[in-house]
């Protein structure tokens, strides 16, 4: 028996997920792409836990975006196959790890990084349109042969259409990620290797080039994806309780540290949300409410507000059931 | 001697206080507002040991946003005088701790709630202009009479003008803070009681009502108080390493999780940021950078900042000469 029992008794700010929700997100994906199709990014929840729920579900190869992610999912005995889909200058904690560790190179500078720490395996990763990391899609063949003449055996490539991702005309979408794939699939012709990694939650079913999705958001989901009437719900809240109410507004005890503020305002149902502080939600809802009623907030960005919390409390209607630790949290 | 010795070596994105600067501020602040007329905020810094180089300079009663806080103040060893300045409906962590515990109430259920959880001593909170918590100013008298006869000690009033923190034209919002006060003095002469408890960095040296400033962000600064011209230096940056190079732009290896966004994009000596994501930051520098430069990023809102980071290392010149956790952070 859990200590807390309902969602009454969780200390407020509380990070809360609706197991059942989460479960169907979960299954939903896992049958669209099942196994080795989908490498889910941790990310987006930092916590093995729930990790352990997408490997049990048939995902057993893993994207980071952090050393402290890679370490914490090789701790957590998921270390078959982790992709660090981001550059890294000093792999000296990974190259120790009793794990199995692609990184992803974009430079001369990351490949000779990853030798020095002892990384074995590497991605090209390919610039296909988000200005980030990546290398030119032209220069993609040289980096695989230098990466190859120092030892490193390459995998294939890796490119994100992050700028795609919330493009909310679906047909547009499609076609801009065929477009942004053209450039990484001429890229993989002159790396070969056997992956080619892109993708995410917003462009899971449209992707047609990649053969691996590196999708994190739909387990959780944020109002942000929420717009784009995927097949995913939000399963994701942080449950506050109202301190204090005057006449025209009342305030509840989540704010900006407990919320990602990227993306915007959370919000709240039959509510209008007026303003985030430290530690206050400002809004005026409707039909009022009483010092120490709870509501349930809606982070705008899931990845970023998972980082603020410690925990991830799984409810069931109101039956607290589990507690999981966002145990990958920091660097 | 340090491991890591200077700042090229600190794993990035790393934290990060000139240990200069920041005494320069805790020495300003502490000749302007000696000893209990500064109740420091630790919501600011989240961090024990930066509370204890105040305590130091002669400020030994404090000021907290959370529970967490009051038990880290407390555990820290600077129990003597902690007022949680806001509103809590559970008190019952507060009033087992070995400390002098003050909390703010403005309504008959945060009153109960203290009583309930063996609390003393209270303030009354008074609304005067934020839309935030706080009673109307025509009511506290009514709530310090039900407070005492429910026995508690009412200690005086407190009340923030955080809405004129920001103000950057220095009269308007001296004159602003005397009408906000007015309010609060208001109150006060319905409450009795020995404390007038408000203000901030951006009112520091202009509220002449209160009895103790509540400032915190002094200490550490941000880019956005670093507007107002104060007499308090930017301390605080987060190191960064850069990651990625391209013709436009380069990335460096910190984001919206290192950083917080509610104050809108972080600055970069010469260069022009262009967006942050989880864990990067795309920027176009001038001179270029190289792979492997580090950076010092500016942040834009100190204190949600240092809630994302697990500790804050205190640098002179290029070498790290401490590290300090950041303890408070959490519920």
């Amino acid at each position: 028996m859990l200590d807390p029992k309902t969602i009454q008794d969780l200390p407020t700010p509380a990070l809360v997920a609706d197991r059942d929700a989460l479960e169907r997100n979960l299954a939903t994906m896992a049958k669209a792409l099942p196994a080795a199709r989908l490498r889910p990014h941790v990310k987006a929840h930092k916590c093995t836990a729930l990790a352990w729920r997408q490997a049990e579900l048939g995902h057993r190869n893993f994207t980071c975006a952090t050393v402290r992610e890679v370490e914490g999912m090789a701790a957590a005995g998921l270390g078959d196959d982790l992709l660090l889909a981001n550059e890294v200058l000093d792999c000296s904690r990974l190259g120790v790890l009793d794990a199995h560790v692609t990184v992803a190179v974009d430079s001369e500078a990351t490949i000779e990084a990853a030798v020095r720490g002892g990384i074995e395996q590497c991605l090209i990763d390919v610039n296909v349109g988000l200005p980030r990391c990546g290398c030119a899609p032209g220069d993609a063949g040289r980096l695989a042969d230098l990466a190859r003449s120092r030892g490193l055996e390459v995998r294939g490539v890796m490119g994100y259409e992050g700028h795609l991702m919330m493009v909310e005309d679906r047909a547009a979408q499609k076609l801009s990620t065929a477009e942004s794939m053209a450039l990484l699939l001429q890229a993989h012709g002159d790396v070969g290797g056997e992956l080619v990694s892109a993708g995410g939650t917003g462009t899971y079913d449209l992707n047609e080039a990649a053969s691996e999705i590196q999708a994190g958001s739909y387990a959780l989901m944020d109002t942000a994806y929420a717009k784009l009437g995927l097949p995913f719900e939000l399963a994701l809240t942080v449950v506050a309780s109202v301190i204090s109410v005057s006449e025209k507004w009342s305030v509840a005890d989540c704010g900006l540290k407990a919320l990602a503020m990227d993306h915007g305002d959370p919000e709240v149902d039959g509510a209008r949300v007026w303003f985030c502080s430290d530690e206050h939600l400002t809004f005026a809802p409707e039909p009022a409410l009483e010092v120490g009623d709870r509501i349930r907030v809606k982070p705008a960005h899931v990845d970023p507000t998972m980082a603020k919390h410690e925990a991830l409390y799984l409810v069931s209607g109101d039956q607290v059931v589990d507690r999981w630790e966002i145990d990958l949290r920091g660097w």
